[in-house]
């Protein structure tokens, strides 16, 4: 089984003192943050969770710590085959306006997890996380460290300063199709220098605004299309995490409508997007949508091919966190939701899919 | 049949001089205009039609040819039974700086529609278009003018300052509850002081960003939900425009999800989302959007409860009009979407559903 968000914290920022550059090393000594000593530098979203959305029951205090906790109830306990790594609030980087700090974070952050991260387990694969403000500065990320064998995507918050199609880009899109990583685009980065992520004003609570926060991941999959990436990157993947998955069809359908009516417009846009999204885009399962009935949900999932475009994600240990044996799927995909999508995807992976055993997997949930 | 959304256009804004508050008289015969004397005072989007939105076919020089021209290229030949007439430019008002005037112009708008639209056909309804900017000239509009026998709804573009569950619009709410009108939201309103309407960045393309224009009607619909809109109002409801419809399940089930895990956030809300959905929100079916197969759009409509959601609108004479006697709906819904849900929200209009007869539709489309 393969488990596409699995947040690697730390205990504080200071760990990233060994690695970041020595011109910014004094900025996180002894500069301003946004919280205590030891807090990581970026602008903070103004919805703030009201229990906070790291489970208070996992709040280990040094990164070992953090290690065996995840080992005992996540990577042992469901018995995972793969690990990616995501961060936790690396991610954030996006949302400051120095892009040669963020970038200076960002290749901290990269080389402290390969160094103490990838070492503790077998089964941990990790991103690559950039700056996007920064194209240039990301790209020679993607280059430097890019080719890792166990460097298995580029990873960017879905918050954003434009969409990603957008030529602003260009550089990162130009290093991930070289390189031949996925670009994963991660919920996250609200506040800061990023656009606003909801469209029609500013919403007023946090569980609201979390079940909006699928539209800049709407706006990237429809840019990044609209914008030929697909074309001029021929094996480019776009990987969605942590956005939903049900909205899919809808803005598919719609963006379709729309192109036949004025393609004139783009061009070098060749074919429905609705195609491009089935050969170029995948979305992690996290947080599934839990419809009223199993049917109805299912439904949704059919139309947009879900048995060939979902990959699993449990999101550990946040507050939404979903457990891989009580995944609401049709049994026959769990196959290749549960490992061989993303062993398509990821493709420094092993090649030989894992079959999803239920049986082995009974353990009670966390 | 009941057509929810026909675009009743001017020749010129001029029509309106008659109407205006003599206060602003002079802005529009001397004042700056964004285009031509003629033209209407408003903010203009940025992203702009390839082709115009507004058919090439069908652009009368006066208002009587306007007129002639709907009922021989709609009313008649789909043999509408009501027509609700949505406006067109006036609607853009929430787009203007000063409050004042963009309440002055709604009002005029109002009174002309009053004047030389209604007497035109017993088939028309109207729409009552306010400044949603100026909550309280919109109030005193809809008490002025709400209890005219032809007046169905309050009628705001979908972009906005703010999302309309938001306290700043509490006047509004109350005015339509008192007059017993649903607020309709319809797209339009992108530019001058309205917030930006798509999450994540600005789009580039007009075919891109229109796909992507459901985001401000879904981000209205959790926020009045969110703001407890329907259990201070209790017989209130929300109409969603020419916004699309097969987004709502997803985002339904999202809010349904966070709202079990964050109710204390809100203790005002007292119910599931989706159920607050089925008792006061209504869709127009246009654009409806166009699956790959009927069985998957068909699938997604059932999971919002289509049947009982959706009413029919055209959108004459945009684009991207939807032919009543074209609709790829489940033949049994038609009575409802059709006729009889639009009956129940528009109280005003004859109870008597007439059943959908497909044979007295079969004239060829426009």
């Amino acid at each position: 089984m393969i488990d596409c968000d699995v947040h690697n914290d730390w205990s504080s920022s200071n760990v990233l003192l060994p690695y970041i550059d020595p011109t910014f090393r004094d900025y996180l000594l002894r500069g301003e943050l946004p919280g205590a000593r030891g807090s990581f530098p970026h602008a903070h979203r103004p919805w703030l969770h009201p229990e906070d959305f790291r489970r208070h029951d996992i709040k280990p205090t040094t990164d070992d710590e953090h290690y065996s906790f995840m080992r005992e109830h996540l990577l042992d306990r469901y018995q995972h085959d793969v690990a990616i790594l995501t961060g936790e609030e690396a991610l954030e980087v996006s949302t400051l306006a120095n892009p040669h700090y963020a970038s200076a974070l960002a290749r901290a952050y990269n080389d402290w997890a390969v160094d103490t991260w990838l070492p503790r387990d077998d089964r941990f694969w990790m991103s690559l996380i950039v700056a996007p403000q920064d194209p240039q500065g990301a790209a020679a990320e993607i280059r430097r460290l890019g080719a890792h064998p166990r460097v298995v995507q580029v990873l960017t918050s879905h918050g954003s300063y434009r969409p990603y199609g957008d030529k602003f880009y260009e550089p990162i899109w130009e290093a991930c199709h070289e390189m031949g990583l996925p670009w994963a685009v991660h919920l996250g980065g609200q506040g800061g220098i990023n656009y606003q992520p909801i469209g029609g004003g500013p919403t007023t609570y946090y569980w609201e605004t979390h079940a909006l926060l699928l539209q800049p991941a709407m706006t990237h999959v429809a840019s990044v299309i609209a914008n030929g990436i697909f074309e001029r990157y021929p094996n480019q993947k776009l990987l969605v995490i942590e956005c939903g998955v049900t909205w899919l069809p809808s803005i598919l359908w719609r963006l379709d409508a729309n192109w036949r009516a004025l393609r004139k417009e783009t061009p070098w846009v060749k074919r429905l997007p609705s195609e491009y999204a089935r050969d170029h885009i995948r979305m992690s399962t996290q947080p599934l949508e839990e419809a009223a009935t199993k049917q109805q949900l299912w439904d949704v999932l059919r139309a947009m091919d879900g048995e060939n475009m979902l990959m699993f994600a449990s999101d550990y240990p946040h507050w939404d966190f979903d457990a891989p044996d009580d995944m609401p799927l049709p049994p026959t995909w769990m196959d290749k939701v549960m490992d061989a999508n993303a062993r398509q995807v990821y493709t420094k992976l092993p090649r030989t899919p894992v079959p999803w055993q239920l049986d082995a997997h009974k353990e009670p949930a966390l």
